[in-house]
């Protein structure tokens, strides 16, 4: 028996038990004649107290000898402390260890084991078994345990059933890059890691499983931006016999569901919006609408007026940053120089300070702009009226073709929130981003993708559009968005094998080709297949969300970095001869 | 709106309800004037009747043309039925359909939808989403899938974590073949894909969490026997600051509650027998305790009677076959071939009759057996009363080398069990099998093995013996044996690096090799390394245990052949020049 109790259990009624508690040194204090020594564990911590006098002297010595992070079983009474701590759970109890074991040593670890460490981003990557030790980063990984709990638990109340489904799956050459694996059984031949299981979970609906979940690991063998990682957690779902509304009321149930129980939130009906209304509204089919700062389309007026920038522009749209008429030449330069970096790539910045009288003081007028010498005071009042800007407003405008326009303003209006302090960790705002486009155009192949994936039905109203205007047919597709972050998606699927392979050909496979790879599935659709559609969550970005996080990393407890390396075992590493042999390849 | 209930679900108090109701067509009976359909979905099956005269003409025709595994909406009122079904849920109800929509026709399907099905094995594999159809397979997967979130919930009631561990690890020698994944990005070199998550687990102790548990995808590049996967789940769990005592107790708590809460079946403690009593008593480390029928020994009353094969053997051991005196001639003989099949390998089979005074008639005395003429009736006497056998037994024995020999008697045994009728599939005997041998001598490579794996520890009390005797150290390594069937396994780790060191010195390692495949987890030892032990369940076979299976096929819902390919998706297949030229590996 290592233990009797944990560190975090013993309250003001186990004064006079004997107990038995295993756990890490966190500190040792040593005022001479006494000695405290704090031992900790996942529950809590406890404080060892060692006075001369009462404690036998061999123990007392052992008590000054144990280094931080040691491992010890301490045996001993239970006692009131004098001097209580109101901090934590067992503050007002201590033990006086009659007996204590060093159950394991500790070299100084390579940093600090606290919440707020020194170790950098390497080490404590290279160390994560000590990262782990940090409270706070163990909190991160029980709260994914809760909410893996919580999912499991809504989803199989609501007869959905976890279904696994295979790893060890097949390439395709649809969608991301595959990560594979080589046969020995099958010469020559390889499997692929799944990039998600959509296939099998509709081959389940043909099944009649007509409710499928699965909390699932997914591969892709992209090239790593910043928090992605090569092998990523879904929530996987799929029902039958549903359309769009069912999958909505489904699925918003859930993440209501986790709200409350996890955070504690109740939350309201979730608001729904049309892709064409986000891109036009917030420049992004995934807005943050914790904060308002809609866009306002301005060409009408705007063009016209001699400015030729913005005449020839396709798209002249701004945003009203409340209240900030007083920012400063130099706040103003740093906004150009924001949306002229070229990850956002607009050519500049037009803006206008809608002056309340206070600021005007003497100026001419209650408008100053950047443009002041190709608009009238009644032109920026036009524009000012059409923001619904009131004096003290700043508005902010950029122009140029509708899609790179739209991405910069949108990258503006989400710092400006940031910087408004609109974007509290706490307040959260999901909504469904809706009727998706079915297709769009790659500039890079000449053709066009499916924009969610190769098994997404259109909407049966645009389907003749389908070969005069592929663009515009609308899928029956969604998002769920919080905060500005695309947390889940999905779709209600095909399921007849003639839509299946009219959308192979308008994606450039020929006949042979989708036979060849997702021959299994149209067969299946021959075979009775129901109406289904499903919906899958980012369930690493989601407990991020939860945990008020902008990385995943933290979230998963042995990622990977940027390399797609793990560097705490050294991962991947070089195979031996006999390997490569026995799966019959080669390095080249 | 595709149905307001499901197929299993309207009753008698739904009567005149208007409902919709959408599945596959089970059945149709088309008796001229009136047509049934049983429409079947995952919940039931509920009869639709189609009447001319009140039904509408076009919707009777219609009706009397769906085919077998059509998928129709059907939109009527409920009636109550004239002829009762008390077979079914749904039985006292029928729909009067005023509205039909076929969703998706379907052709004829391969094989029949019913629980006992037409189809092979191999048409089964090919069009596994139409077996899935069938209730009984779908049945097996939802048993999985209550077993799932039984061993969630008890698990977390028990203050366990679930960590997700990585799938892309590091291939290791030590044990079996690895599947590897070669990394784009880290050209020549390669992942693993995991085991078991054996050493993350470990870390996760190192790191404090404590009680650790993960329902997880395993992997072995294994030649395929009967009834083995590439890809098995298992229940992994782990303790630190526990002792194997600790790991009996919560396990069997975990066990206990599967039985109660899954079966109905409350279990009694679960016995335990050391590895050399289960050898000694049963010839086997995974004995079936359904039943007695132990071994006896018998080379003091069997040897030295000039029997030569007797005398030249290490062992002679032997089984009494309650009430079987009267087996035949032929029943003797089909025994005596079933041991010396090549895969059982006994030379013969010795067998001695003990009559009953009835059986014996005019015999002259009790005993009849296959070497009476190298033993009396007082030699046979002997033998029956060490045996415990009275009047009508059998006594079946075998003799040997000691391992070959128990081996053979344990197959024996079995086989005679399932003909006595002693393995009834709702009865379950589980058995806590412990202290394992640490190392087990392998004749091939002509070096010991680590008989768990080697980061179990060895027993204290055994140390001395590690380098003279490394075969008679006994491991902190326990199994679970349900049945007969190895279900679960685990140790206590070794969790200081220098036992850690010397295990691997054993297990033929050098000093450089074990630091470049295990340094991470040595290296971990180092900073507060806590004691802990785990144990890992099969769990596919644990689901066809309870589900009163042999084989894990029905299990698993999409699983693979015994060249380990899935002939529905037809994987593994090649891969394109393109792919393998970005990952810079050649087909040899």
């Amino acid at each position: 028996m290592l233990r009797t109790h944990t560190c975090g259990e013993l309250r003001i009624v186990d004064v006079e038990k004997e107990v038995t508690l295993s756990g890490w040194v966190q500190k040792v204090r040593n005022k001479g004649g006494m000695v405290w020594v704090d031992l900790r564990d996942r529950y809590g911590i406890t404080q060892l107290i060692f006075e001369e006098g009462s404690t036998a002297p061999e123990i007392v010595e052992s008590a000054k000898n144990l280094g931080r992070e040691y491992v010890i079983k301490a045996t001993g009474i239970v006692a009131e402390r004098f001097a209580k701590n109101n901090k934590i759970p067992t503050g007002d109890i201590e033990i006086k260890p009659n007996k204590i074991e060093i159950l394991n040593s500790s070299k100084t670890p390579p940093f600090t084991i606290e919440d707020e460490t020194d170790g950098g981003e390497d080490l404590r990557m290279k160390y994560r078994y000590l990262d782990l030790r940090r409270t706070v980063i163990r909190e991160k990984l029980q709260l994914r345990h809760v909410m893996m709990q919580q999912i499991r638990s809504f989803l199989s109340g609501q007869d959905f059933i976890e279904v696994e489904t295979p790893v060890l799956i097949k390439s395709t050459p649809e969608g991301a890059r595959d990560f594979v694996v080589p046969s020995r059984m099958n010469s020559g031949e390889f499997y692929a890691l799944p990039q998600s299981p959509q296939t099998f979970k509709q081959l389940l609906m043909v099944s009649g499983f007509d409710r499928y979940f699965q909390i699932v690991k997914c591969f892709r063998d992209e090239d790593l931006r910043a928090d992605r990682q090569p092998e990523f957690t879904q929530i996987d779902c799929e029902m039958s016999f549903v359309d769009a509304e069912d999958i909505y009321n489904n699925f918003e149930g859930l993440v209501k569901h986790l709200f409350k129980n996890v955070k504690g939130i109740e939350l309201n009906e979730v608001p729904r919006m049309s892709y064409a209304d986000a891109m036009k509204l917030y420049g992004s089919d995934k807005p943050d609408t914790r904060f308002e700062m809609k866009f306002t389309e301005l060409n009408d007026v705007a063009q016209n007026k001699g400015f030729n920038v913005f005449d020839s522009a396709e798209l002249v749209v701004g945003i009203n940053a409340k209240g900030c008429a007083e920012y400063t030449r130099k706040q103003l330069d740093a906004l150009t120089d924001f949306v002229r970096r070229p990850q956002i790539g607009a050519k500049g910045l037009v803006y206008v300070k809608y002056l309340s009288a206070e600021q005007a003081g003497n100026i001419d007028g209650a408008f100053k702009s950047s443009v002041d010498k190709f608009y009238t005071q009644d032109d920026l009042k036009a524009w000012a009226d059409k923001m619904g800007a009131e004096p003290g407003d700043l508005l902010l405008v950029l122009s140029g073709d509708t899609r790179h326009t739209q991405n910069a303003l949108n990258e503006l209006r989400l710092h400006m929130g940031s910087a408004l302090g609109l974007r509290d960790k706490n307040t959260f705002a999901p909504l469904w981003v809706v009727d998706f486009p079915l297709l769009e155009w790659d500039e890079e192949t000449k053709r066009f993708h499916a924009m969610h994936h190769p098994f997404t039905s259109p909407k049966a109203e645009d389907m003749d559009k389908l070969d005069a205007n592929p663009g515009e047919v609308r899928a029956n597709a969604y998002d769920m968005v919080i905060n500005g972050v695309e947390v889940g998606g999905g779709s209600i699927r095909i399921h007849d094998r003639g839509t299946q392979k009219l959308m192979f050909k308008h994606l450039g496979f020929t006949d042979e080709e989708a036979q060849a790879q997702f021959g299994f599935l149209m067969d299946a659709f021959e075979y009775g297949a129901p109406p289904h559609g499903g919906i899958a969550f980012g369930f690493d970005r989601l407990c991020a969300l939860f945990g008020g996080s902008d990385s995943i990393r933290d979230y998963i407890a042995f990622p990977k970095n940027n390399s797609g390396r793990d560097i705490m075992i050294d991962s991947p590493s070089p195979i031996s001869e006999e390997q490569l042999k026995e799966l019959a390849i080669k390095l080249d």
